[in-house]
């Protein structure tokens, strides 16, 4: 992985000329190099999914009730038990490095300071520890990529602990890496210094994940390891990757504190649906009351909306951030997630729910 | 508002040129500023509401009776029980000014000699006294913006008795502003004077709706206001904004006369359906004789008379009437209206149905 | 009507070179004055059943069967009782002196020799006289615009008679003209003369079809008048612009020897149903055996297939013999007519069906 | 047939750099004629079916299953009982000579190098002698062509036997030839040499298949021929060209061993459906163990487990292989394979089904 120095960024006048996450990609794309633009944005194969996890969230019609009290909205939530300013989360993604100098330790700030949780790369550029010094308030979770070994895997999950980490966030849809073009075009590979990963020697040509990480027992991680991975912590394990009904039956089954409706950005397996469209048959097959987050897509307020109508507690948000971070470090991370805010309380407003608990299935019609 | 000098407008030779209201579109750009163009053209978020509420109505597929006598064509009817030449209503719309410099005195005059109701906006460029006195014998209804302190509105609405009006439609669909972001790219703000507020401070760089209007007390307005509104006068009570039949049958149960099926020309929440899609779930809530209007993307003749299948006693129009007033002063608006009227006496023809009452839900298919 | 001069029109070798009937457009493009192409290929409004028009046909999938003897197709059927030599027939058309100074001479000509019927329009450049002169073994069919005064009409339906025209098309659906745009833009009006109608003084500046044509009286026409129509020959009487099973019933009851399933080329009222979407719904209003026929974009053979399947009698074609006649005459519509020819038997043979009779329901799926 | 020299095409490290098959079309555009490529591309009628043959494989949605053991993929399975590398077989396309000099010796060298069954035309470059001699070890198939006369049939057949081909692949829906506008277009007729029939007499700008093979007698070719062909050996016969569950059932009942659905590349006859959108309803009709392969538009690795969840044994990939050809020779075609295997082990693996007996029905939604 290559931190390339990145310059300064656009100014703060420029940031708030920004007025919707996509507009952060043409930003970004003035600032990181295009390969590496193109690893955060790609998906996979002929990336079917990629367009429709944005287009699936255009097709839901909002159905706005009026003449309910809005004069007070309050777009916060509790996600994991723990209060979140919105029910959005920063998903987690690799070596933030590859858009900005600051890398995570920016984006964590930025999260903690609009007050919506932060979520750790196992593949990140710094640390869990660095990270948990430069944002020691923010809700951080952490990701988990099984290592090879298992004692290794154990390992990050009690620094994890140790560096107050308030969640594990196992990644199930990632047995082998998707088929991308683009990297395999660019012969992109995601080398470098992995902060996580410091101290274990680097293979010359390292893939991302590593060959050290994707190993052949890696492809064995199976349902039985969800308990084991679950007995390294008294940390909720949040199981991401998640697109059918039964695999979500038997991730409650194998005591899931909660699922990620997922399929990786749609950079592993193509032509699967967009995550918001199988949210409803997912949530009818688990138990009332468990935490479904849903990602994929996420660009706009509105689509928080329509998330939680449709049995959601909350969305990750993924590539707008890298490219906010791109555009302008930690400022350009806070202006995305003011943005959103700022959508979010408008659409309660307007969908006459002042509150995310107010909205209800009849709020979004297909 | 900056009641901007216009242009002596295209001469009416080049209106008579003019087959069908998009056209007007062309006409206005060469004399209406760019950003007050995009004030009035654009809509909430990503627009994709604005583009379906023009995209829905062709998605309707008219079913013509051909030998039927239609030797006598009468596209007259009656809205609110006053007699309308075609069920065509003017929709409110703010600032007038900004599209010629006779603001709504021209508008208004169109809309008498053409014998179709104007709404006059709370935020018009000319106050309600003035347009009256420029359309007398015009059918005028006056469109309220519930003002912060009550006593406001009330004067509003007794000033609209006293000046002749006829109806106060009263918008529910903006309890605040929706995200605009042409308006917020543009920076454009509405400022400058309202003809119905002179005699109130106004603040500096005021929003539209200015900040007197919308403040937090606004918010509050909930169903129990309705009554209260309606008590103010004895005009009929017509509530704009409304798109769900659950809110169409509280409508009824709290008074209202008339309901506009709108979603705010997709300037308020996004992604909500284009009117006319829910016009028949409306219809099929409320007792047989509510008035039911239907806005939003109406372009042609052709949409009054799928309105009228779909269950509408009639349609507002927007856009298009600021773009001829644009174009032409008080003749675009008529030579809009007329284009309208021949299109829809055309379109009666063609149907099998002499006037808008033999219309049935059986002269349309989806 | 303006008989312009054409240019003589491309040579043989290059209309063998033809393909396809969507490329003799091309062809015409290049002899045909703009105004009056637009004429010929535009449709009312904005042109939404214009597209569907030709859309339509295409969202229908064949359903071929493998290993039947088609060892002799056989192409040909009977409309009306008559042979012909494929089920297609040559749509009723004004004034087709606007594609070639032949005029509907040419275009009888070409029909008589490839076998198929032609129809000649009220509103034809040559009289129905010198076409039946022209091509005295064709089999013709004579389409009626109700005149003003019904004694006009009569003349003319006695006159087909006596110039051996085997049925009379009566249009149902042009009580009045469709509101088209590209006409109005071009200030284009039909005029000139029209070889029926010689001898009657022609108002200056006459629209199409002129005003005496159309006046109050025709807007009386109603299914009363079908009966009088009847009565003043022995002729089959075809009904042609029907697109309702409502009206396919009105029409049997009324007499009708057969139905043209037809919405004027998209030319009258727009948002119509392609005539190919409605015909199975009409199919099912009538008693078996009622001769049904469809028109409407018909391109390709595989159209006739489609048509036959849902269940018509055969198809009318329109543009496309203007296209062709303008690019070479008599020899342009026989080109034409020989591709839907081929076109049509290939289908045949691959489709598993050796003659139009073998088609059915079964061989076409939506 | 021309044998055109072909350039040495591009060297192994451009092929390295091809990640996907639709890209081996930009490379064989550089050494391809433009009018043979038209015929290898090309489609019938206007290539409604073309496009939807590629269009049809994006619809549907893979539904992957998350922690099963997927740590051995193993992508192989047995087509007629015989065991292959992956469940793909190359389609029986004409005259490889077009791509590359080596023609058919390169193709079937290959597929043999990669494991999968090759099938050979009848109107192939190469005689199947020829074609055994290079690649014995291979799984080869012998598509017929049914001649004019029975015994020439017979003969190929019985040639087939003693060159150790292992089936006889019967297409069955060439009746006549499809409706090619871009041969007729460019004037192109296949002629020139077929291995196969050497020392018959070649007649002069022969057509493809030449006017001997397809002359009226073949169009007799019925249900009644496919008991005799299969007499003539003990081959298992495939009977290719079914579209519709009626014929597949009839197949059964006149013996076949397995049916290809097929709609022949989209060459044959225009609008029918994609054979994978058939596929469901074919295989619904047959009995359980039937084997059914699927070919047209497949491009992708993930085609393959779409074609199994919904029946198929495999899938026949047809252009991308003479494009691959034209790119590379026998290079070429490996590194297509090569891919196609790549993408197919990964999709199973991220789907959770470590072989193609894994994936059911569920593992795709539409």
């Amino acid at each position: 992985m290559t931190a390339r120095p990145v310059p300064p960024g656009v100014e703060r006048q420029a940031l708030a000329g920004v007025v919707s996450l996509p507009e952060f990609h043409d930003l970004a794309r003035a600032v990181v190099d295009r390969a590496a633009l193109d690893y955060i944005d790609g998906g996979a194969w002929s990336e079917v999914s990629l367009a429709e996890n944005e287009a699936a969230w255009l097709r839901y019609r909002l159905r706005p009730r009026v003449l309910v009290d809005v004069s007070r909205i309050d777009p916060s939530t509790t996600m994991l038990g723990t209060a979140a300013a919105m029910p959005v989360a920063i998903a987690p993604m690799a070596a933030h490095g590859l858009a900005h100098a600051d890398g995570e330790l920016a984006t964590a700030r930025a999260a903690a300071a609009a007050g919506v949780p932060f979520t750790l790369s196992t593949v990140s550029t710094r640390s869990m520890e660095a990270v948990a010094e430069a944002a020691p308030d923010g809700i951080r979770w952490f990701q988990l990529y099984a290592q090879a070994e298992p004692g290794r895997s154990r390992s990050l999950v009690e620094r994890a602990v140790a560096a107050g980490y308030r969640a594990i966030v196992l990644t199930v849809d990632l047995p082998v890496l998707g088929y991308r073009e683009r990297d395999r075009r660019n012969a992109f590979e995601l080398a470098g210094t992995f902060g996580n990963l410091a101290g274990r020697p680097e293979p010359a040509g390292a893939d991302e994940p590593d060959e050290e990480i994707f190993d052949a027992r890696l492809a064995h991680l199976t349902w039985d390891d969800v308990a084991t991975i679950r007995g390294w912590s008294s940390l909720p394990l949040v199981l991401k990757g998640i697109l059918t009904a039964e695999d979500a039956r038997l991730a409650v089954e194998h005591g899931a504190d909660a699922i990620v409706v997922s399929n990786h950005g749609a950079r592993q397996l193509d032509r699967v649906a967009a995550p918001i469209d199988v949210l409803e048959d997912v949530a009818a097959a688990v138990p009332a009351g468990t935490e479904l987050w849903v990602d994929g897509g996420v660009r706009r307020g509105l689509d928080i909306a329509i998330a939680r109508a449709l049995g959601a507690r909350g969305v990750l948000v993924g590539r707008p951030i890298l490219w906010a971070l791109a555009a302008g470090g930690q400022a350009g991370v806070e202006r995305a997630l003011a943005i959103l805010r700022e959508e979010f309380e408008l659409a309660l407003a307007l969908l006459g729910t002042p509150t995310p608990g107010a909205i209800t299935r009849g709020h979004v019609a297909r």
